[in-house]
């Protein structure tokens, strides 16, 4: 691809905007010349190769697809652990091996490892936003509905959202324009959202339920930072209660609409991969897969609910701030463990899955380091379909505190390693 | 209404362009002033009386309600019987007290007695296209999703429609592009429309399925018009084989995604009204209301699928035809009996219904009358969204065969009931 650009440019052509820029696909999406695994053992049916209208585009203005990343299988987890394929190593650590984050666990390790400039992951109830937090990206979800997830295998299409990984706002909202129909040129849509410097952002604070059960350093971070945006004058904070919260939290435990249909898909799409299925994949299926039609139809009418009530919250506001993840990335050792594998899973999902069930959009940029020296995310969440304002928030908010390469420095297993 | 409107026009101000237009709008819109019933024998709550989006449109451009018109109880039945509220009497018998059709059965028979110019009606699979027909009516079926469905009684969120019925097609393109908001000025839509002269039309004829037990005069009435529309050169006619019809029929029969829809519904929205349900939607909601989850999405799979291979079968085509309903209008007491019930319901609905569950959309129009002497409609049947190719494609039949009114002539309970 690389070769084609550089004769395209010799023959005095038009490359395309994204002519050599280096970007991997999280192995769901499919991408012409690649196999889709899916975090299966074996290859999926070929018709999962083919590329949705997002690669489609990518693919179309130029940029050159590295590989295939890393996933949770079926992208039904948020560490990043798979037993078929070892979860990539954390770069935050250099000592102890810590998951990535996940399901997009291949997508943050090739953006923090400096491989790609931009990664498409997928976000169902956190996996972009969880794997960007914990190795220090910009992480995007886009609103449910408004990228088309064809060509792309599901795990819930309720929920399933695509979204962008990439190291610092700039990249991010300059793959944001290239892949939306409705954004119009990347580079001026850039510019635009890196020009929004005289806005002061109202934002929202909802802290009770988003700050329980912090890691060490987790919160001080996160407070640090909007003390900082708040000092600068890029934002004014208000509390804002969002009781819609815990109701959805507790949809997103007993499954909500994902279990049921990612069961549907696999019998009718997938039936010989049922055997090969991650025990722990294959519990939190079976866990919510029996609920009749008319429990599966009640919880998507009370996901739609909550949604249009948790909308109303947002009056006066640009955006609400919470921690991404509260918990650190636990060594993959630790979590072998089922118990513990459970307990951080539904902790690390905490609050991204709030922001899905209720059907808005948000994005996370890194802010810090905890007390074991893991990466910290802030999480920026906006009504459906407001990316745009959350990009030009974001970008106001890394003016002040700075790139998370500025502030975080290089990851210590990428600063250590030896050059070659 | 009306006095507003003329005191409007006094003014000097635009009063709109369907002012004094009378309309009639099915028992499951919420039109302000109104109370809503969807048949049953007591209002529902105040909130299902609000406008939708469509109710809206009528209004503010002045048009003026005559009223609430008959429905079975939640739109599920398609012979437009209630035993809350006795059937409106079919006007095209002046002996026999006949069904009118249904679900949208009041709809049918304000606009077949002249009551109304441009009658709302519903189609979940067949609501509007079966009360047309049997009325002597123009009825359009509009692509799910075409049109929003808020401001209606819901009976299946997947496969309702919104629907137009009246006594032309020029009354029916008028009304179209009054309520789409893509259709632009409803005078120049409705001239385009009506002015297609030099068309030929390429119409497929899937035969099978459609044309078995056929009440006598049916067949011919529909061959006849074919015939007549091919000498006059506004169609070229061929044979093509539908083979998804059958699968869709039998998805229909077992309830599709339809009684569990139906059965949530109740349940979240109106547990109370449950005891008032005619035993025979009784009966048809519980027979598919206890499937699970993974059952409903396989259904919906299924239906996708075939409507994707269906939509294949119409390459070259304009459109197919096909007889609108079987079997002729049953007298109100014969299918007071539960086995006659159930079987003049599913044959009235099944060449409707196979359109609905693939997708489509569709127009009928009245080309005669059967051996009973009772209208029978001709159905086109478009891709999605080929609405108005069908109003088009509609307007050459009635241009070759007459309207309704032409061909027909009036109903007999009409021009033989005493002048006031």
């Amino acid at each position: 691809e690389a070769a084609a650009t550089d004769a395209s440019v010799a023959r005095g052509e038009d490359p395309g905007l994204l002519a050599g820029v280096p970007w991997s696909a999280k192995d769901l999406y499919g991408v012409p010349g690649f196999r889709t695994h899916a975090g299966c053992p074996r290859p999926l049916p070929e018709r999962f190769e083919k590329a949705g209208p997002l690669v489609t585009r990518l693919v179309a203005q130029g940029a050159c697809c590295l590989g295939k990343t890393h996933t949770v299988q079926f992208a039904f987890g948020g560490l990043g652990t798979n037993p078929h394929w070892p979860a990539p190593v954390n770069p935050w650590d250099a000592g102890v091996e810590r998951v990535p984050g996940g399901s997009s666990s291949g997508a943050g390790v090739s953006v923090a490892t400096g491989m790609v400039r931009i990664a498409l992951g997928t976000d169902t109830s956190g996996s972009v936003r969880i794997p960007a937090a914990w190795c220090g990206c910009v992480g995007l979800k886009t609103t449910a509905g408004r990228w088309s997830t064809a060509g792309i295998v599901p795990l819930s299409p309720t929920l399933d959202t695509a979204g962008v990984l990439a190291r610092d706002v700039a990249d991010v909202a300059f793959a944001f324009a290239a892949l939306d129909p409705a954004a119009g040129d990347p580079l001026a849509f850039r510019r635009r959202i890196l020009e929004t410097d005289t806005v002061r952002f109202r934002i929202g604070v909802p802290g009770a339920f988003f700050d329980d059960d912090l890691a060490p350093g987790v919160g001080d971070a996160v407070e640090t930072a909007l003390r900082e945006l708040e000092r600068a004058g890029a934002i004014s904070r208000e509390m804002r209660a969002l009781p819609e919260a815990e109701p959805a939290s507790e949809l997103f435990r007993c499954g909500g609409p994902v279990s049921a249909e990612m069961e549907e898909f696999l019998e009718h799409e997938l039936p010989g991969f049922r055997d090969t299925l991650d025990p722990k994949v294959a519990e939190r299926i079976r866990a919510g897969a029996g609920i009749s039609a008319v429990e599966y139809l009640g919880r998507r009418r009370a996901m739609h609910d909550l949604e249009r009530r948790a909308v109303g919250r947002f009056d006066g506001l640009d955006a609400m701030a919470t921690i991404t993840v509260p918990n650190t990335p636990p060594p993959v050792e630790a979590v072998a463990d089922d118990a513990a594998y459970v307990r951080e899973n539904l902790l690390a999902l905490r609050n991204t899955s709030v922001v899905s069930y209720l059907g808005l959009c948000a994005i996370t940029l890194p802010v810090g380091l905890d007390a074991a020296g893991m990466p910290v995310g802030l999480q920026f969440v906006g009504t459906p379909f407001s990316e745009a304002r959350l990009l030009a928030l974001a970008a106001a908010t890394e003016r002040v505190l700075g790139t998370g390469r500025a502030r975080l420095g290089p990851p210590p297993r990428i600063a250590s390693s030896p050059s070659p």
